[in-house]
């Protein structure tokens, strides 16, 4: 009979297997958790789940407070459970209690963590709590799929800066506009709703007043583009990624299409942000927001740019513009991921490049790190990174 | 002990698999056979292979004659063999008899073949014969993997021009050299290794007179730079490219570094191919040629060049050349297929585009199929071709 039990039983489940449903849980929340970071919890005894709990939205209860509400929801006995959470359960008394001692409470017997608390002023005080009440602590596991999860959060915690992404489309001969300006469509309807998902897991999206006069774009998460199931939709649409646009002379038409949608507008101009003209955008979008932005060789200064949207608790901020911002992006340095989407076609030497970035020698050329290339529709999404060892 | 005996008995390998052993032999002569296709073949009877053979360089036996061969050496009974071949055994008498003879004499009883002889006017000539004489034929069998061996052969065979691919390097933003024409080195090691393996499978490179001017290129193949075994090295080094240099005002400096290295050259010019200039060239190069090209609209007509390779019995060739050329070959819809090694870095927006491609509007745009993208060491190697369909 034991002979048929071991042979019956399911295959030991492990610390790695429960923290990787921990991280599917944490990204439930990939499009409404921010600022706070996407955090999944699975409560486990004797080799089965108790309860599941995932942070849905700022202001709604993290995931350990989740999970064990699930748990009792259930009449599940919590006491001597093992709980997986992918982030070390915060100490801080919030919008909601410090979940480390709602799962001491909960009579947990050991917490495994997949990463420990990001911001180096609260780290490991969480875990320390725990040990000091005779719960037993374990980890990181997974460590690094639970950093993928909230880059932008930890780029916060550690830098007091947002991550900033920049996305672009253009052709295998990396051009991305005609020399007329024509681009659409460079990349597949495959492509561009990918694109849509990087918008709307990002707290902010930024572009230059030229894109927004010659384009016209809305600039917003649009709900049909999204290819994702409807809760995910729904989750994604409620908010809107701040909309930030560097025009330094006010030139924003009041009748952009940006203007019109719902979703805030943050505009940052070296002109006079009480102007007449500031006081006729804010008179067509409620929303808008125009600010002072510091100058820096007579441009905005992107450097003030990025530290102005991580004092907004912005995590991820996705760049969307035309080859002359997205050099300088570059060239200052400011750029920590490229997604770029490479479409399997010829654009010719007279369209545009991808980026304003005159070099005279091979020695002074930018490196990079590509993080993969993978197919996605028709087109080949390309993930790198400024390679700052080189 | 019939159960024992079917528990200890491999599993049953079918036409597939042979096939598959065939396509392995066939690819040793990869650097060698040339202007003869690629074949290989696997004499097999119960389940046993009784020998193989495959082609490995002109003049000498093909593929069938081969395994016969080493068959009747290790005192094999060929009788009711089973002969796998890449390629429809031949029906002609060349440097050698016809294979479907030699097979039918041998007593085969069975030949299964990868595909057809792609030459329209003797096709299935070979088959025929078999048949006539008793033998089962039965194929195509992994057709689409046995005509890879020998895409440029079929295009010989079916349109009289070689298959054109044209290789470059370039970096993520698609320049190839600095404006100023420095170009040393974009990609790594792996990648330059692989553009040797490319230029010893091609009867021919051809390259622009600019580009040997600027660069004083040697255009061999090098032993060193193979990263293939010792076998391989040797049959890729008997033998070179011819090396074609388009060459319209008969520029070539006697001194250029290609006129001293082994192997034929071939200049074509719209100049006198009878001139001093011509004589001293081929002075200091013994396998120097120098013909009259045709011309069209006042270059070398691109056209005539293909065709005249085709002549000369060319299956493969390899294009390594300027943004200019390059972009003339694929104007003129002369490109079966491009290579491209794409560093992780960026070179900027003065460097130079991979081709001299003027268009204007987004519709103008030339389609690729890109067929794939694999890590080559650092870079990135793009297979892709022309998309006639869109």
């Amino acid at each position: 009979m034991q002979t048929n039990e071991l042979h019956d039983s399911p295959p030991v489940l492990n610390d790695e297997h429960w923290m990787a449903r921990a991280i599917e849980l944490a990204k439930k929340g990939w499009y409404s958790t921010m600022p706070n970071p996407r955090v999944g919890c699975v409560l486990v005894k004797n080799g089965q789940v108790l309860a599941e709990g995932w942070h849905q939205r700022p202001g709604q209860g993290h995931a350990e407070v989740e999970a064990i509400a699930a748990a009792v929801n259930v009449g599940a006995e919590i006491k001597g459970a093992t709980a997986y959470v992918t982030l070390e359960p915060c100490s801080h008394h919030g919008k909601t209690g410090p979940c480390c001692e709602a799962l001491a409470e909960a009579g947990v017997r050991r917490v495994v963590y997949g990463m420990e608390d990001p911001n180096p002023q609260v780290s490991a005080r969480g875990l320390e709590y725990l040990r000091s009440q005779g719960v037993e602590v374990h980890g990181p596991v997974l460590e690094d799929e639970c950093r993928a999860l909230n880059p932008g959060f930890i780029s916060r915690m550690l830098h007091r800066r947002p991550l900033v992404r920049l996305k672009l489309a253009m052709s295998l001969d990396a051009r991305t506009a005609m020399a007329n300006g024509e681009s659409k469509w460079i990349t597949s309807a495959a492509a561009r709703s990918d694109v849509q998902r990087l918008r709307a897991g990002s707290c902010a999206v930024i572009s230059g007043i030229e894109s927004i006069l010659q384009d016209n774009p809305a600039m917003n998460v649009r709900r049909d583009d999204l290819g994702l199931s409807k809760d995910l939709c729904d989750l994604a649409t409620e908010r809107q990624p701040i909309r930030v646009i560097l025009d330094s002379a006010l030139r924003m038409d009041p009748k952009s299409q940006l203007l019109s949608k719902p979703g805030k507008v943050l505009i940052c101009t070296l002109d006079d942000p009480q102007s007449e003209k500031a006081k006729a955008l804010k008179a067509v979008c409620p929303e808008l927001e125009v600010i002072q932005a510091k100058a820096w060789q007579d441009r905005i200064d992107l450097h003030w740019l990025v530290s102005e949207l991580g004092k907004r608790e912005c995590n991820e901020v996705l760049v969307e513009t035309g080859a002359s911002l997205a050099g300088s992006f570059l060239r200052r340095g400011l750029l920590d991921e490229l997604i770029i989407y490479m479409a399997p076609k010829l654009l010719g030497s007279k369209a545009r490049p991808i980026f304003e970035l005159p070099l005279d020698t091979m020695a002074a050329h930018l490196p990079l790190m590509i993080d993969s290339i993978e197919p996605i529709g028709q087109d080949w999404k390309i993930t790198a990174r400024p390679d700052i060892e080189s």
